[in-house]
C-alpha cells in the first residue's frame, strides 16, 4: 500500500480504495462506504473580548450512523478544514466497527487558534459552535469527545448547552467530560493503560512471565510515567525511564511513584533522580 | 462594479464586497454577511433500477435565518456543487431582504443529471435526500421550492416525505407543490404577471395609459404567451407577437387566446396565424 | 345506482363502486379510494358512580388525510361500531372534497347511551377516549366536532385533555367547542343558514326577488325557527309555521321572533299563535 | 371600594373580592379566579464583567391560561418580587379578558436594578433568565413584552434564547421586538393612539363633530406629542401644549408636527415656540 | 376447559373466561382483561413491480401496555385478520406477565402472501406499514418481532423507517433483527435452549443425572438438530433421532455435529448416517 | 454550630452558612449554592365529592440539577410551605451529593391534610397536579417519591398521569411505586438494612465478630421488628426487644420471625411471649 502524499483525506481515501480491492467490492458499495453521510459547515461568530467580530468556520462531519451513534472527537487547530474532518471520521468509523463497539464514525472542528483566546471567548466559541449542532448531536445521534485543542472543560460547556437546549442534564452527549458531572474514571490514564496491556499481550505471546521482566520506558510524560506506574504495579521490574534531556538507570528497580514526585517538584526531568546512573535516550533504548 | 469571471460563489462575494465598501461595514459584518449559517452536503445512494449503486452528492446552504425561515429553490443538475449552492442561497437571502419579505435564504440541489433517470429513481432519490434533511427543514426553518431539473411532483414527493416524518400533512414544508395538495394559485403565470405588472409601473412613469398602449411580445413559450394575456386583459392592444420561427404583426390587435390555441393546436409556432403579416423578430423590436 | 339493504358502511361502498364505474376508476385506485387510512378501536374503561367497572369500545377511523388534516364528527350512540363509522369517515372526505376545503374525512365514537350515564361519568369517559386518542389527533392531524349524542361540553373536555398534554391552551384541537373558550361565532344557527342560502339559490335559479315570495316552513324546532326567522330577515313573508301539534297560518305575514318566545313560554307549539288560523301539516304543505 | 394599603397583591385580592361579592360568586370560584395558575421563581446567576458572581432573582407568574396563552410584560426593577408579579398577572388576565382577546394573563421580572448593569451583564442576565422559562413560555403558552427597565433589545434577546432551543427563528415567543425581526408597526405609538381614540368615542358619546373640537395636550413627551399630532391630522384644531416647564397658545391653532421639530432642536420645551402666548399648566387646563 | 371450536379470539376469549372463573373476577375486570387497549387497522398500498396499485390491510393490536412496552411479533399471511391478532396479543400479554418481564402484549400483521411478492415489494411494504405505526410503536411503546412470514431483514426494514424518523438509529425498536445492527446473540438457537433447559428440569425433578440420561430427539430440523446439539454438549447421550423420513439408532452415542454436517451435505434426512441402525418415527418413541 | 429557631429554611440557610464558612466560600458560590434553580407554586383545583370546589396549593422545588436528574419527595401535610419545601430540596441536594450519586436536589408538597379527603378525591387532587408538574418532571429531569402523606398509591397515580402524557409507561418518573408495576425490591426494608449495616460497620470499628455479638432492639415497628430480623440473620444473638408497652428479654437468643408473628396475632406488643422475662424500656437499654 502506498498512501497519497495529499491531504489527510487523499490517505483515507486511497487506504479506503486498497481495502475495497482486498474485499472485491463493487463501485457502488465502494462509494457509499467512502462518502460521509453529513458533512456539516457552520458559521460560528465571535464577538472578541475587544468588540471586534470574528467570524469562523466550524465543521461536523457524520461519517456513518449504520451501527449506532457517531463517535467522534473534536479538534480546534488553524489548519482544520472539511477535508481533514472528514478524513478523521472515516477513520472513527473503521475503528470503532473494529472494535466490534455500536458506533459509528464523526469528527468536527473549528478552524482556530485556541491559545490565541481568552477562556471568555473559548466559551463563547463553544457554546455557539455547540448550540447550532443541536439538532444534528445527541447521546443517540452523534457523541462528541476532546481532541487537539479541547480539553474537559470544553466538552463541559457542550454538555450544558445541549443540556439547556433539551431542558434537563444530558451528561451522555459528550465523553471526554469532567468526573464531577459524569465522566468516566480511568480515562485520564486510559492510553498509559493501554501501553500496559498490550506489552502484557505481547509477554503472553512469547509465554514470559511479567514477574521477572525488566521494563524502561521512553518518554516520561502524562502517558510514559503513568505507563511506567502500571508496568510496576503490575509486577514488571522498572529499570529505566527517559524524557527528553536524557534517563537514568538502576538495575535493582526505579519506583514510579517517587520519580513523578521528583519530576513534578522541579528540574522538570528525571535526570538526577537519587541512586541512578544517568543514561542517554539511545542507550536506553539498548538496555536489555 | 467588475464581476468576478470565476464561481458563481465568488461572483456572489465580489457584489457582497462591492455593497460592503458602499455600505463602509466592518470586516467583522462583512464577514458574518458573506459566511452562510449552516452549509450540509448529504450521501443520497440511489439503488438504480437496474440493481446498480448510485451514490450522489446532495446540498443544502441555508445562508441566513435572521428575519425567518430560510427560503430557496432546490436543484436537479450535474453541474451543481456546494459553491454554487452557496451563491444561490447568499442571492436568496438578498432577494428576500429586499421585498421586505420575513424570510431568509436558502438553497440546495443534487449533482445529478435527471433526465437520466427513471420517474421510480428520481423519486426514490429525492425521498432519500428528504429524508437527510428533515432534522433542517420545515416550514418554521427552511422551505424548499422548485428550480432547474425539479418541478411540482419533486416537491410533493419532499412535502409527503416530511409529512410521514412529522405524522401529519405538512403542506407549508414546499412552496410549488401542485394545486391539487395546496399549492398556490397564480404561481404557474407568476412569471408573465410580473412582467405585466412591471410594464404597468413603466407606463405609470411615462404616465401613460395602458388603454391607449401597444404591445409586442417577443417570445411566446410559457412565460410571455401568458404575458401577452395579461397585457391584453388588462386593456393594451397587442399587435405583434414572435417565437423562435417568426413573429406575426396585425395593427388592430391580435387575441392571445386565440394564439395560444393556435400554437398548442399544431406547428408549434405563431407564424401563420390567420390574419397577420409575418415579421421577423427583427422587425417586432423595431415597431412602434 | 341501488343502495345495499346492509350496513352504512355497505351502502357507503355501493356508492363509490357506483362513482368508481363513472368515472372508470382501476381497482388499485378503487380500493385506495375505499380502505380507511387507519381505524382504531380503543377500551375505554368507565369507573361508574357507583363503583362498578364498564369496559366501552370506542372508534376513531380517519379515512383520508391526502389534502390536509382529517375532519369528523364523534358519537356517543350504543349501536355505534367500526364499520358506521368508517362509512361516516368517508362520507366526510368526500363532503370535504366536494367542498374543496383543505381537509381529510373523519369520524369517531363510543357505543354507550350517554343518557343513562350521570355527567361525571360523561366527563370520566370522554377523557379516557380522548387521551388514548391523543398521539393521533391535533389542529394538523385530526379534529373532532359534536355529533349524535356529543355536544359542546363534550369538546370542552376533548379539548381541555389534550390542552393537558400538549401544555398549552390547543383550541384548534375540535371544533363545535362553547364560544368562550374559541368556538365559533355562527355554529349554532349555521343549519337554518343554510337552509336559507339553499332557497335563495333557488329563487336566483327561478329568477325570483324574495322580497315578494312567500314562505312556510315545516318544523318549527332548533332548526326551522331559526331558518324562519332568517327567511324573515331577508325579506320573506313568513306565512306560516307548524310542528309536530299542528300548523298556524296568516297570509298578511307572521313575526318569527314572537313565536319563538311564544313556543318557549309554553305549550311547546306554535298553534294557538294569537291572530292565526290553526292549519295541518298536509295544509302547510299545500300552500301556494 | 375601598383599597388595600399593602401591596398590589392585597389591592388586586381586594378588587377581586369586591368584584366577587358583585357577581356572588361562591368561594370555590373566588378562589380558583385569585390563585395562579403557576408562580416560578428561578436562580439567575450572573458573572458581572469583573468577574463577581451575583444571583439574581427571576419570577413569572401564569395567573389564567384559560382563555389561550398568557400575555403579559416582563420587567426588571429593584423592587420586583413574586406579590407584585402575581397581582400584575392577574390584572392581565381582567384586561385580556374585558378586551375579549383569547389570552390569559402572565407576567413576570427579576429582582434587579438594570441601569447599573453594562449592556453585556444585562443580555447575560435576559439569555439566563429566558433559558429557565423555555419549557413554561412559548408562542401557545405565555409570551412577554417589554415593561418597566425592559425594551426591545430585552425582547430580541429572549426571543433569540427562545429561538436556539426551538431550533428555528421564533419571531411569535414575544411582542415588543424590533421591527426589523418582526414586532408589530404601530406599537411606539399605541398609547398616543388610544388617547385620540378615547377622545374621539367620548366626543361622539356627546354628539360633537371632532371637526369643530379645539383640543390642549397637557404633557408634551413620548405619549402627549403623538397624542397632539394624531388628534391634529383626525381633525381637531390644537390651540394649546404645555410640558413641565409651562405651556402654549395659540387660538388658531398649533402644528404638532413643528412643534415636536423645535422641542427636538433645542430647549426641551415647548415654551418660547414662534408665535404662540406663554400659558401656565394650570392655565391649560382652564381653557374653555 | 373446552375450546371454542371458532377463531383464536374466540379461543382466547373462553381461555380467559375460565380463568376469570378460577380467579373469581368480577364482570368489569374480566372484560377490562379481555378488550385491547387499541386496536388499529391500516391501510397498506402496494406499487407492485408491474405498476399494479394493490392496497392491503395491515393490524397491530396493543393488548396490555400497564407494565411496561408491549412486545409482540409481525406476522404475513393471507389468513392474518384484526381477530387472529387479537388473540395472540391477548396471549402476549399472558406470557410476559408469566414470565415477570416488565412487558405487556401486541401483536401485529399483513394479510399478504408474502411469498408472491419480489424482495422489492416485500421492503416496500414493510416500510410503508412501519410509517403508519410510526406514532405507536418504540423502545418504550411497542416492540415487534418476527413472526410467521417475517424476517431479520424485516425487522432492519421497520427499525431502518423508525429511524429515519426520529433522526436516529434506534436499534431498541424491534428485536430479532440481525446480528451487524444490534441483535441478541443466541436468538436463534433459543427455542432449542429451552427445549434444553426444560428437560433438564424435568431431570432435576426426578432427580436424575443428565449425565446418565439417553435422549432421543424427534425432528432433526432447526429446533430438534440444536437441541440434539446442546442436550449432548450438556451431558446427556444421544442415541437416537428422527425426521419425517425416518430415524436412526446407536445406543452407543450420535455425534450431533457430524449428524448435521451429513444433513447439510446431502440427502436432506439422517436416514444413512453411517454406523446407525434405520428406526422409524414411533420406534423412536418406544425406545427406552 | 447554633441552629435557627425559625422555619426548616432558616434552619437550612444557617447550616449552609456555617459550612461556607469552614470552606471559605465566597458570596457568589454561597448565593449560588443556596438559591433554588427553579420554585413552583401550582393552583390545584380540587372538586370535593360534595360537589364543593377547594383550590389547594402544590409546590415543587428543584434546589440543584448540576450533577443530574433532581431526586426528591412529595408530602400531603397542612404546614406545607415553599420555605418548608425549599429547605427540604436543598437537603436533598446535599444528600445525593454526600452519597455521590448522580442526583440532584427536589422537594414538593400539596398544604392538605390527606386524611380529610376520600381517596377519590385523593386521586383527582394527585393527578392534577402532577399535570400541572409534567414539563418539569421526568426520569431525566426531577423524580418525586413518596414522603409525609403520600405512598405507593400516590407514586402510580403520578406515573399514570406522567405516562398517558407522554404517549407510553414511563416507570422511571417516580420512585416508591408499587412492586407490581416497577417499584424496587428491598425498598420496604431499606431503613432496617441501614439499621443493621450502619451497626455492622461500628462492629468492624471495633474488630468485634457480629457472631459473637448480642443484640437489643429498642422499637419492634415497621424499621425495629425488621432490624432485629436483617441482625439476627447476619447472625448476632438477639437478646431483648421492646416497643412502648415494655420488653422481652431472653440471653439464650429470641426468634425475630416467631416475635413478628406474634406481635401480629394479637395483643400489639411483644410483651408476654412465651420463654422471656418482662423489662422496662430503660432495661433494656441497660442491658449488656
Amino acid at each position: 500500500m502506498i498512501l497519497g502524499t495529499g491531504s489527510a483525506w487523499d490517505t483515507a481515501c486511497v487506504q479506503l480504495a486498497d481495502a475495497a480491492r482486498h474485499l472485491d467490492l463493487d463501485d457502488g458499495m465502494h462509494d457509499l462506504l467512502r462518502t460521509p453521510r453529513r458533512s456539516i459547515s457552520v458559521s460560528v461568530p465571535l464577538l472578541r473580548d475587544d468588540g471586534q467580530l470574528l467570524v469562523l468556520s466550524g465543521y461536523r462531519v457524520q461519517h456513518n450512523l449504520a451501527r449506532g451513534p457517531a463517535k467522534g472527537g473534536l479538534r480546534y487547530h488553524p489548519a482544520c478544514d472539511l477535508d481533514e474532518v472528514k478524513a478523521l471520521a472515516m477513520w472513527m468509523t473503521w475503528k470503532c466497527a473494529l472494535m466490534g463497539i455500536p458506533y459509528g464514525g464523526a469528527k468536527g472542528g473549528i478552524a482556530v487558534e485556541p491559545g490565541l483566546l481568552s477562556r471568555q471567548e473559548r466559551e463563547r466559541m463553544t457554546r455557539r459552535y455547540a448550540a447550532e449542532l443541536v439538532p444534528l448531536i445527541g447521546p443517540d445521534k452523534d457523541i462528541p469527545a476532546p481532541d487537539v485543542g479541547t480539553d474537559e472543560q470544553t466538552m463541559a460547556w457542550i454538555m450544558d448547552t445541549y443540556s439547556t437546549h433539551t431542558g434537563h442534564t444530558a451528561a451522555g452527549v459528550v465523553t471526554g467530560k469532567p468526573l464531577s458531572i459524569g465522566g468516566s474514571a480511568g480515562r485520564a490514564g486510559a492510553t498509559s493503560r493501554g501501553v500496559q496491556l498490550a506489552a502484557f499481550a505481547a509477554l503472553r505471546e512469547l509465554d514470559k512471565d511479567p514477574r521477572e521482566t525488566t521494563v524502561a520506558v521512553q518518554g516520561f510524560g502524562k502517558v510514559g510515567a503513568l505507563a511506567a506506574q502500571y508496568l510496576h504495579d503490575a509486577g514488571c521490574r522498572l529499570v529505566a525511564v527517559s524524557d527528553v534531556k536524557g534517563g537514568v538507570h538502576n538495575g535493582a528497580g526505579l519506583n514510579p511513584t517517587a520519580l513523578i514526585r521528583h519530576v513534578a517538584r522541579g528540574g522538570d526531568t528525571v535526570v538526577g533522580y537519587p541512586g541512578t546512573d544517568t543514561i542517554t535516550n539511545a542507550e536506553l533504548l539498548e538496555l536489555e
